[in-house]
């Protein structure tokens, strides 16, 4: 009668977002100290990739203008991978120069939402890409891309599966590597989870997949669970529930890491992160800013009462 | 593959418990009038069944001393039930002239917690309800109870399986209809779900089961869908998100109800309720609380720009 939860992986992997597309959205500016002393902590807690930062134009997100900086101080001595959002070939070049091993393009299901948050229609977008790819021909960079409002658009609301498909599959296609499908404003259902990665993975192989979630719902986590039903076992989340989109009105935070671990350890899949170590570090972190972040999990540290 | 969303019911019926578990832990105390136009507002959404008020003395939770003027102002043409929490003998007789035809008794799987809650060991507490049952004899009245920390407790940690079964099996021997095994501090687990909810079925009639869950760690829908899974069709939910327990220190808001009906209604799942009928009651009733509710769906509906 439990089907639901057999045939779960044995483990996950997380790709921690929060330096990156938390703190885009932060509508104040983080001392870089203080944000690669965080970075520094996440990796610590086991987390095996980070995304650190952007290399998107700094009139565009000032939140990011450090990225050179934020590269330079990430820890020599860590297992964990670190990555960084590249917009354009300039982004690229000052990236590669920072020493980047790992990029991240972005993309989108939605035109209009492309068009919006990247000045760019979806072809054009590709385009670029294939500038990228021609310049990183023959070269050692892993690369990921996101195909965003995947499950639905702030601006067009549905978002035909077939759409997230062929994104997916121009992008597989021009080398990247790992895909992840985005739920940018927070609307994908459990089944439309299994019908849109299913229908990817005819393209893509399953393995090149990873998943992005919103809670703006609440149904980030079932969400989760839903992509560990059909062979997905890459998660984008990001520490203490840091996000949202700036160019998604509304748009509430991303996944929290926090909860997606409690939930993982709960299910017992091995994620290599240490909750408490996670939990200590967002709280230091959050110490220097005047809202509480908003994982769930996290909460439940700041009040010690309810650890029982 | 999608084993997980296979099996699931057709139909789901959602107790509404926002106007007891909700309000009894709000620091301001409601106005009556405003209260019980809330209830109608929630019982037009088309809600089953609204636990309205509960008979405890107005000195312990004061927000529900005007439970018989609430009663009495209850709509007599809605298809909705009506129920009450009774804790004793003296609030059964209030309750049954205040014309009440469905109570709620209301223990815990763990003795702490129940020493705390109700200033009685579980069998004091089984006890008491034996003498209720006495009264009631013959009579028509629908009688539901509360196993609550079925899940952990704040003061134990960890609940034995069995406990649960045995203080279900207890409840149902009474004379209970129905059962709501219950998470109050919000720690239950998918995985724990389907087991609890499988051993107290080996004593109980599957179908006399509800789910209580709170939403604490973000789990609380993720619950549901096990519960789905292990054939559960009734869930609590609180209208806002509104709750906690005053005895359960630091514990987060019940499930809310809007999330809990946007998920069904994802899924296909029919559940009466009108979620942009639940919304807008909910909006109203929150525009008298000087904080918002905590309902994840319910932000979307304040900012309607991400109804898209």
């Amino acid at each position: 009668m439990n089907a639901f939860l057999s045939d779960l992986p044995k483990s996950v992997r997380i790709v921690e977002v929060g330096p990156r597309d938390g703190l885009q959205n932060q509508p104040q500016k983080i001392d870089t100290a203080l944000k690669s002393e965080w970075i520094r902590r996440l990796a610590a807690c086991g987390l095996p990739e980070v995304e650190a930062t952007s290399f998107v134009r700094p009139d565009w997100i000032p939140q990011l203008a450090d990225a050179t900086d934020v590269i330079a101080a990430l820890p020599t001595d860590s297992s964990t991978l670190f990555s960084a959002l590249v917009p354009n070939l300039r982004g690229l070049h000052t990236a590669r120069d920072a020493g980047v091993k790992r990029i991240a393009l972005f993309t989108a299901a939605s035109e209009t939402f492309n068009k919006k948050n990247t000045n760019a229609s979806i072809e054009e977008s590709l385009e670029r890409f294939r500038g990228i790819f021609d310049v990183l021909a023959g070269q050692e960079m892993f690369v990921r891309g996101y195909v965003s409002t995947a499950f639905g658009c702030p601006y067009e609301g549905d978002v035909a599966v077939e759409k997230v498909v062929e994104v997916s599959r121009a992008l597989h296609e021009l080398g990247c590597q790992e895909l992840s499908i985005s739920d940018t404003i927070g609307v994908a259902h459990p089944r439309q989870v299994t019908e849109v990665v299913d229908a990817v993975a005819a393209v893509v192989p399953r393995e090149a997949i990873a998943l992005h979630f919103h809670d703006t719902r609440g149904l980030a986590l079932n969400n989760v669970v839903a992509g560990l039903h059909v062979g997905v076992t890459t998660y984008d989340a990001s520490a203490g529930g840091l996000g949202g989109c700036p160019y998604a009105p509304g748009a509430a935070g991303n996944l929290a890491t926090e909860d997606l671990v409690y939930l993982l350890d709960g299910l017992g899949i091995e994620s290599g992160v240490d909750l408490d170590a996670l939990a200590a570090a967002n709280l230091w972190f959050e110490s220097h800013f005047e809202q509480p972040f908003p994982s769930r999990v996290l909460a439940t540290y700041r009040s010690p009462a309810t650890g029982a």
